[in-house]
């Protein structure tokens, strides 16, 4: 088993990767995994977990190859399951019955049920094995992966915000900061989610019905949540606090869209892995702001918290990405 | 004449507009011009306008060429000077005398005294004339053209913002909200503006020296200003408001450092032509707001106005510039 491998594998694994990308947001609580089976260099078998779950990824990838799995190679983004199911049998038992000879794996699985089991068993079946723990991989099944490790989802915080920060105007306007690109590609954030939080305050200033309006993926919108300590809303899920994401041991990736007091406590909370900040390029001067007091008392603590990881053009918007700095051990940097 | 020019004509304007933008800041009320002469497909002088605004940027290139420039082609940011001096002879006169044959011209000079007389007294001495209308050009000189087109400096105001468009913590800490690298970047931005402005409020807490701290470039320190309607202060010219740009006929590029009401104020007048942001990659939450209010009612009133138009990474911090998009005629869009 070695830990690196040549170009086509990675190209190969980038494909797997792609795959599963496409489907984060449908298959919790189970991870969201790729899978290319080739031969003769080119893909005979392709898939992805299917929505809720199951079928697994490898499944769907080797129904399709049939017979042209035989002497093949299978890339899965995420180790092949070795744990039985009510819902079909285990991955790391399909693929050396479907006559599959090589198997590269993108990431272990941590789930306790697999975690080097699966491995095991393939090689147990005589099957060639490599692992690459590919960063792509793993970026591609974070919520997952957070989930496991954590114990919660992955936490996005979006905001639309001008030049100078603002989210509206004092009196509470705020349509539109940003132009129809930049609200398409929160429409895509939403279908990658599992679940969508908003607070109280937006809840009843916009009702906001945070669904998917994309062509084909309409019917991708995810469970809607809302942060209160008052009564439940019927079609809403209720947290109480942020610290509330230790209950949702279904859901991998939780995007939280506002307003400025649930952003708020969940920054002040640290429950927050990534910020999505759509920037128009508008001032707007006196105006609401997106945060409020996070827990800050030197400008020197701010610093080593957050990395902006992307950056991209919408329109005449730009969004930025930032991710969390945390050292290896979970802990903050 | 032609308004359109080959591959070479562009490379080599190109190399003269970089020798212009070299000297910004340092030759106003005069135009920042650079030029180069070229023979046999080599540059055999080249110059910028000098700091004070004499010798022009062609007599220092010509000087330099010697007899190489007879024959040659010259490329200059700017119309030829027609109009005499005390200071020195006209350009206009001394391209022939100096034996070029051709002249390649990026930009007209709206200068009335020499506004298509430099051309006419070129083409006069027999030599061949190309006005490229070069963009790079018109960049280049945009202060000293705003100066003669719109009577005032044109006016960049510079931001050190967090993500969140914070410029301090409510007590007004704010070292640091940048970087190293983002803060000799402002150094840069300095040496290339004729004088920098900040409010009393900013001059009263950090009393700074305003002075570019950049290795060889420390004798580039601009002229200070503040912007008071209080005592002057020695050492400083004082603006009693933003319109009192209006009085300022020997500066080209004005650079705004803030603090917050000097900007507000200056972005309310709409006497503000580029704006640059700063960004950390941090949050601060409660704190100071960069701008206050500056007139805007409706938040669709505030698009339209400022454009993206450039970006660099400046170690962790990002740089952002914003430029205002105003009608041909000047009047705002």
């Amino acid at each position: 088993m070695s830990a690196k491998a040549g170009g086509p594998d990675r190209h190969w694994m980038a494909e797997a990767v792609r795959l599963g990308g496409s489907v984060r947001g449908r298959t919790a609580p189970n991870p969201n995994v790729g899978c290319v089976i080739v031969s003769g260099g080119r893909i005979v078998g392709q898939g992805a977990t299917a929505p809720g779950g199951r079928p697994h990824a490898e499944a769907v990838a080797l129904e399709a190859a049939g017979e042209a799995a035989r002497g093949a190679t299978l890339y899965a983004t995420l180790e092949p399951c070795a744990h039985p199911s009510d819902r079909g049998p285990t991955c790391a038992e399909l693929i050396p019955e479907a006559g599959v000879t090589r198997v590269v794996i993108g990431l272990r699985d941590p789930d306790p049920r697999t975690a080097g089991e699966g491995i095991a068993m393939l090689r147990d079946a005589g099957i060639a094995i490599d692992v690459l723990d590919e960063p792509a991989a793993r970026a591609s099944m974070s919520g997952y992966l957070m989930r496991l490790t954590d114990g919660r989802p992955r936490i996005t915080l979006k905001l639309a915000l001008s030049i100078d920060g603002k989210i509206a105007l004092p009196s509470g306007e705020s349509r539109w900061i940003t132009g129809e690109d930049a609200r398409a590609h929160v429409h895509l954030e939403r279908a990658h989610s599992d679940m969508i939080l908003v607070g109280r305050g937006t809840y009843l200033a916009d009702s906001p019905k945070l669904d998917v309006r994309l062509p084909g993926l309409e019917d991708w919108s995810p469970r809607r949540a809302l942060l209160t300590r008052g009564e439940a809303v019927e079609g809403w899920e209720k947290l109480s606090s942020p610290q509330d994401v230790y209950r949702l041991h279904d859901v991998n990736d939780l995007l939280v869209e506002g307003g400025s007091a649930t952003a708020t406590a969940f920054l002040a909370a640290d429950l927050v892995d990534r910020i999505l900040i759509y920037r128009a390029p508008i001032l707007v001067g006196e105006g609401r702001n997106s945060i409020g007091y996070i827990g800050l008392d030197l400008i020197a603590d701010a610093h080593g918290r957050w990395r902006a990881s992307d950056a991209a053009h919408l329109g005449i918007d730009r969004l930025e990405v930032y991710e969390r700095v945390r050292s290896e051990s979970g802990d903050e940097a």
